[in-house]
Formats: structure tokens, C-alpha cells, sequence
């Protein structure tokens, strides 16, 4: 008996069998979903159907909307946990802002976070679909977080205060990793922290009103 | 008398003649030397000998490299004159960083500025060779009139100071006008003027070195 150059997991029919080859058929409906219907407008059911599996076999692999993406994206970590658990576990001597300008660059370290960056970023930049994907994605596991870290100083203007912090980041990264501007590029992930963390905390909670610093 | 399909202004040798085929002769050319060479790499003379004209009449079309660049790049302003008037003409009442990201502000309001940025960003996302180009143009053009602002300040570590600005002034742009994060989308020029300003007049001249704010 030969397998006829059947791939492993697929029966004859088409429909995945297996674990591998219902993780794979999720990731490739969910991408093509994302593509097609944006962040926001992708259901698990949808991507459900599209693959052949039980919506429960999507929660099951991948436990939501966010994880999925993230492993459609090839992103090594879920943003919204990154957050939190800046938000929680920091030393009470450090600033917010520090600690999450450090804990950002500790996480931009990794190669496979910056070329997923510089990927959705190039997506984003050749088609208005591709950026609507990317705001929707950011403001769903992002901004939302860090509104809710905004929110616990003063409560007001939190999503304004969250998408300021999110123009100082996103140009840090790509100041830093991609165009390489020096001496930011090649400065101490501590100098950066005491340099830009002010910035976050002023964001998050200080004075954003008065154009007089 | 035909002109047999001949381009005006081009005589049988292939040497261009006339205003217009000289200009163009020489912006293709620029383009070419800087794709292979960057922009520190590439020169007047030898995009003056590409493009078969004497290198006076470059810089009598052009003025310089800065402006040869921005006009191959089709940059509808030079920033360094942005910067520079910025920095000269300014309301003395206003901050100097509240200034920045008000002039900023409205010489983005072009759609030609916010293409033009676009398509350098997308090219040096795409091949490093274009990033290292975008990188040293910067760096001569933006963060070199920077750092003379920040130095009438406090003249130490101004190459830092000016690269800090440009990760919050990119994060704006980028986030505000290809991203459209919301509400920095929509924000009135007003209100990013006075939550920004603050940050680039301590980037410039304030204290960067503490880690609480």
C-alpha cells in the first residue's frame, strides 16, 4: 500500500483531518478573511466555515480573534498581553512611561517581531485595506489597553491620550530599527527610557492641554 | 521638412538641448546615482556627466544636492527651508516645539507632501538601500538644522535631541495621516500642537537624561 502522494492529513475529499492540517486550514481561511473583511469585519465563525472546523476548534487552537491574528500576522507575541503585563508587574521606583519604553525594546530586540512590524507596516503603506486592517487590529489590542493604563490617572481624553503614545512608539520603532536614525539607533535602551518615558507618562496622564511645557 | 518621429530637443547624437530635455536629463540621472550611491554617495559632477550637461548648469537649475534631490524625489518643499523658517519666523509667545508641530501640521495638509512621504517610506520599508538613502537625506536635511535649534538651547548631545524629534514627529505622521489612528486622525492642529510641543521642546532643549518626569 502507497500513499499516492496524498499529503499526510488530507483525505481524499479535500477536508483536513489532524491537528496540523486544521491549524493550517484556520490560518489560511483567517488570513484570507482578515484580507478580505479587515480586523473589526472577520468573524471566528466565518474563518470556521471558510476552514471546515468547528468555531470551538478555532477557540480551542488559538483562544480568540487576537491570537488568531497574531498568528496570521507571524507576530511572536499577542500585544495586549505585552501591555498588561507592563501595566502589573513593574518596579514601583520605575515611571509607567520608562517601564514601557524599556519593556518595548526588550521586546523589539527579537528579529521576528521587527520583520512582522516592518511587514504589516509595508502592507499598510501599499494599500488602504491593509492599513484598515492594521488601525483596527491597533486600536483593538493596543490603544484599548493602554486607554485603560491612561484611565487609572486621569480619567479623561483617554483614547486621544492612548493613539499619542502610540505616535511616539511607532516612530521610535521605526526610527530605531528600520531607517536606523543615529544616534537613536545605536543609543542605550536606557538612555532611550529616560529620554522617551516622560513623554509616555505625560501622555498617559499628565497635562496634554496647555501648549506651554 | 518632417521631424521624422525625432523628440524636440533632442539632436541626432543624443545629446539633449533646450531647457526642458536638460532638466529632465538631469533629474533621471540624479535619480539613477541616487538609487546606486545614496544620497551622501552621489554627486553634482556625476550626475551633471550622466546627464551630459556641465555640472554649473545643475546647480544653476537646482541650487544644490538637497534641492536636486527633493525635485528627483518630487518633494514639493525643501525641509530644511521648512525648518529653518520654523525656527526664524515664530510668534514669540509660542513655544518653539508648539511651532514645529503646528508648521509641520500644515505642510502636511498637502496631498503631495503626504504621497511623497509615503512613497520614501514605502521604498526604504521595502530595500535597505532605500532606507540608508532616506537615512542620510534626513539626517542632512531634517536632523542637521534640528540640532542647530537645540543647541542655541543646550548645546550637549544635540544629535541625540534632534533624532528624538524626528521618531515623534514621523510617529505623528504616520499615525495621523497613513494609519489614521484615531483621534490623532481627526485632531484639530490645535490640539496635537499643544499635547506634541511639549515633547519636542524638551527633546530640543529640556532635560532627557531623568527617568522620572
Amino acid at each position: 500500500v502507497t500513499w499516492s502522494g496524498r499529503r499526510r492529513g488530507s483525505t481524499r475529499t479535500g477536508r483536513r483531518v489532524g491537528d496540523s492540517g486544521a491549524r493550517e486550514a484556520i490560518l489560511s481561511a483567517s488570513r484570507a478573511q482578515f484580507a478580505e473583511h479587515g480586523y473589526d469585519g472577520a468573524t471566528i465563525r466565518s474563518i470556521a466555515r471558510d476552514a471546515g472546523v468547528d468555531p470551538a476548534l478555532v477557540h480551542h487552537y488559538y483562544g480568540g480573534k487576537e491570537k488568531l491574528f497574531a498568528a496570521a500576522m507571524q507576530l511572536p507575541f499577542i500585544p495586549s498581553e505585552v501591555i498588561t503585563a507592563a501595566l502589573t508587574h513593574r518596579d514601583p521606583s520605575e515611571s509607567l512611561g520608562t517601564h514601557m519604553v524599556r519593556t518595548a525594546l526588550s521586546v523589539w530586540e527579537s528579529a521576528e517581531v521587527r520583520d512582522a512590524f516592518q511587514t504589516m507596516l509595508r502592507s499598510a503603506l501599499t494599500s488602504d485595506h491593509a492599513a484598515a486592517t492594521l488601525r483596527e487590529f491597533v486600536t483593538e489590542s493596543i490603544l484599548r489597553p493602554l486607554a485603560s493604563a491612561a484611565d487609572g490617572g486621569v480619567a479623561e481624553r483617554t483614547p486621544f491620550r492612548a493613539s499619542l503614545v502610540a505616535t511616539q512608539m511607532l516612530g521610535l520603532a521605526l526610527s530605531r530599527y528600520v531607517l536606523r536614525f543615529e544616534p537613536v539607533a545605536t543609543a542605550s535602551a536606557a538612555e532611550l527610557a529616560a529620554a522617551v518615558g516622560p513623554t509616555i507618562d505625560r501622555y498617559l496622564t499628565g497635562d496634554i492641554d496647555d501648549a506651554q511645557p
